[in-house]
């Protein structure tokens, strides 16, 4: 029988609440399903370990994870440490260890789900956004010089290789021509001269080798009004690693909310393990209360089975969720109900079950 | 009798179309006030300047523009001539060769715009975004590396001098406490820990003066959702050149479209002449049509009259454009109207003759 050895790093604030959810339902699918099984091993890395060991998560910690066929992150991040330092040596030390190029955002609108524009039926917003996740704006490269001076500065360098803008563009192509979709690129030729007019030059060339997708470019200031205005235009979207994460959280503002955003860290190659995990934050003020929304930790674990060859399930999950929005009997309070944190895997499954 | 010698830049597009509305604007307030009189120069600069001369402006440009008292600038860029040569060539040029360090961009919802939310009334939407003009993200350093290998490369550097973010961030801190409302910076420290966290570091630092100022902190991704969630929690938003481009597209969207965003680029200091501009694109689909919104560029009239001190004037016209929208008769069609550009300035003069 085939088994899936998941490795979980719940980490800081909901992180834990929320991700017992998304095990829950993996291990119920398990059970249903019959043709697999799935074991979970639990790190308990992220902040309380940095404050007693110095570090996020152990030196050896990314040869730790190699063997696993997947990694379950919950949320980084908790008062007392700071972001750069918890964000920096766990969440974004995998992505870029562990050469996940590819950040598999969807944004879509459920039936059911909230959202705050007007005008807007669910299936106006339906779009896959491909974040570049390894290098770009977040390459980590700079400087602080003349500390204390008068002449102190910061100096912050986007690394954009033709390697890493090829290979996300190219998998946004190919992704777009299977789904039959059009492909947007978004960037800031107009400003960043070096970094993004790279990146629209290689976004055209590789576009001659597919003159089935259809393409648009836009400007990063005019995609952020049009998320807005008209949400519809958008298909698949391929951006930068910055843009991608300020666009995918209006994205999530657009689509239901924080509670129903996931994302998918994919080594395409799967020579190392790829991590799938809610886009929220650890949301320190609400952590233990029960009141976290874990449906976002639960759709990563459809990306999740999803990359696992899994698509059946990857698919019911989500028609589940959407099930669960329009019922609106077990829901947590941010989108209305007065459900825990601990009901909703077991009403996913209870769903799947019928 | 007060006179004001405004150098005007039309640029290409719409940008003559919107412009002359805004002449006629603040000629007509000069010739009721009786106070003070104006005198606009046309520069014919762009991109058919540009494609005449190979430059976007004379070399020396800036220093025909320095005697005048402000430069009013419609839009730049047309098909043809690659974004970066024209913005770099002439409207960036300007905002960083007279140190126009300020971009002031004013995100208010007036009564009878449109809103794409749902839930949100006019007063809800009422904020000024102080965004950084002179560098960071848009410093203009970079490098192209082994052009056609396999190793080819491009780094895109973003400089933050403690010059450069503390002036911006005292001047943001001023108009709070001017104001009596709270400032929020919008940053990335999670991510990009050099320059990001730079500027929190001075955000806090300077804070210090402030005890008087409310003040908050926010992620720009988590920014972005909130300017569509809840953008009445924002009231002084202060932040970088990349992102308060970003943050003001999105700004518009929520506060009646591109049509009514408007833009002062400010050298406090007054030792160089401030620009004034609709901070939408020269948009060359609809450019000669006669459809393309003034409100903007009279807008931003209204910003050049505030900074030139007439401050009456400057509010008169804001509430002419109120009326205007909630009256609906001379509207253009962005906004569900059938009138004329054209017809837009003398419609807002009529209102202000009333
Ligand atoms: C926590 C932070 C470093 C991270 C990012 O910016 O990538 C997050 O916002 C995300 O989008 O996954
Ligand atoms: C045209 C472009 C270079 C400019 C910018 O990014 O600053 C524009 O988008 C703006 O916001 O004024």
């Amino acid at each position: 029988m085939k088994h899936f050895n998941i490795a979980v790093i719940a980490g800081d604030g909901i992180g834990p609440e929320v991700i017992a959810e998304g095990k829950k339902v993996f291990s119920g699918i398990a059970e249903m399903d019959g043709g697999f099984s799935v074991s979970f091993e639990d790190f308990p890395w992220g902040c309380e370990y940095y404050l007693k060991t110095g570090e996020m998560m152990p030196t050896d910690g990314l040869d730790i994870l190699k063997p696993f066929d997947a990694i379950y992150l919950g949320a980084v991040g908790y008062p007392g440490v700071p972001d750069h330092v918890s964000l920096g040596g766990l969440l974004l030390q995998i992505r870029r260890g562990f050469d996940e190029y590819i950040n598999l955002r969807p944004v879509r609108l459920l039936k059911g789900a909230p959202c705050p524009l007007a005008n807007v039926l669910p299936d106006d917003i339906n779009m896959i956004v491909v974040r570049e996740n390894s290098e770009g704006e977040y390459a980590n490269v700079g400087a602080h010089l003349y500390p204390g001076t008068e002449r102190e500065m910061a100096l912050q360098t986007g690394v954009f290789s033709r390697h890493g803008c090829e290979r996300v563009i190219r998998y946004a192509y190919e992704l777009a021509r299977l789904e039959k979709r059009s492909l947007t690129s978004i960037s800031k030729g107009n400003a960043l001269r070096y970094s993004m007019v790279f990146w629209d030059e290689i976004f055209a060339e590789i576009g001659r080798e597919y003159p089935d997708v259809e393409t648009h470019s836009l400007l990063v200031d005019a995609a952020s009004m049009f998320f807005v205005k008209d949400p519809g235009r958008f298909e698949i979207v391929v951006t930068s690693n910055l843009f991608g994460d300020i666009l995918t959280d209006l994205g999530a503002a657009i689509a239901g909310g924080m509670g129903l955003a996931a994302g998918a860290n994919l080594n395409p190659e799967r020579k190392y393990p790829s991590m799938f995990e809610p886009i929220h934050g650890s949301a320190p003020d609400i952590a233990g209360q029960e009141t976290a929304n874990p449906l976002a930790s639960i759709w990563s674990i459809s990306q999740m089975l999803e990359f696992l060859h899994e698509q059946e399930w990857a698919e019911r999950i989500l028609s589940a969720i959407e099930t669960l929005l329009v019922e609106r009997r077990t829901l947590t309070p941010d989108l209305g109900g007065s459900a825990k944190t601990s009901e909703i895997g077991a009403a996913i499954l209870e769903i799947l079950e019928r």
